[in-house]
């Protein structure tokens, strides 16, 4: 019985390490699931050197803003190859104002197309500022983005940024960037 | 008399001298302001990862473009710390693109911000590329400053190249450059 018995524990001790193995991946599946999505709190330095992605206009009610979506480098690079997922290091801001009349352009363009009525509009203050910092393990939480909202240079609350990553799953197949970028 | 005679001779020749210089004077200013404008035939290389200037918006009758303007790492310099004239070297871009209506970012929109009646404007077709190149000798017929304008890469006709400079007179203080940065 004694061999038998070596055998049982060996069993046993296979089964209890199987078992160990599988409660430790469902837990970390679990924490992964589970944990809590983290912001990006500073803006990223550098941004407004940075190259331009695209440009976009938004509108509700009687308001509209103007909008400069930029990248750094490596987001630029994976933009133009048409790579996806980002690549850990890509940032893409998004800098909004709030749009506003130019009476001086409007002047010159009444003079310079008489009849035409060509209006021109530019950004007046600025409205707040966003980014997605890409960091497959930090962000795990939130599909590999950081992402960050900045008014006045302040960080947006909890409750705004939890609502980022909810709001951005229909371009989960662009790795959840909205903006297509323009050549 | 002799000595009379000298001196007549000697404000002769001096009176002579200083008609020779303001008739000398007088014809370069003519040529100076006859000089027929040069005109940027070529697109310059790496515009497209210039830095951004600003954005801005164009409206006439049903028809908007969504523009960006960018400059040169000289320009960009030039513009942060508000020196004028644009030292040569600067150059501007002008990025033009018909303004379109995002479907697929109004959807979203609806969906994260119900009832807000926000829309999202995108660019969609090129319409042109403009381009001001500083070089106070090659272009001292038009301030300084070159003009370029590009339809599907081809540079525009001496017509419209020639309406170019006398519509950016109103800006004469600001160098004729009418595009503020944003910071």
């Amino acid at each position: 019985m004694k061999e038998t018995s070596a055998l049982g524990s060996a069993l046993f001790a296979v089964a209890m390490l199987g078992i160990i193995v599988s409660l430790t991946a469902l837990a970390s599946e679990h924490v992964d699931q589970e944990a809590a999505p983290i912001f990006v709190k500073e803006i990223p330095p550098g941004y407004r050197d940075w190259k331009v992605v695209a440009v976009s206009r938004l509108t509700a009610g009687n308001g509209a803003q103007l909008r400069a979506m930029l990248g750094n480098d490596i987001a630029i690079k994976a933009y133009r190859e048409g790579k996806l997922p980002f690549p850990d290091g890509a940032i893409i801001a998004a800098l909004h104002w709030n749009e506003v009349s130019s009476e001086d352009n409007n002047k010159v363009l009444a003079e310079g197309f008489p009849g035409a009525g060509i209006k021109s509009f530019v950004p007046g203050s600025g409205v707040n500022m966003q980014f997605m910092v890409k960091d497959s393990k930090k962000y795990a939480a939130t599909g590999g983005w950081g992402f960050g909202d900045f008014t006045n240079g302040k960080p947006g609350d909890e409750k705004l940024m939890k609502t980022c990553f909810a709001c951005h799953q229909p371009a989960k197949d662009r790795d959840f960037v909205f903006t297509h970028y323009v050549p």
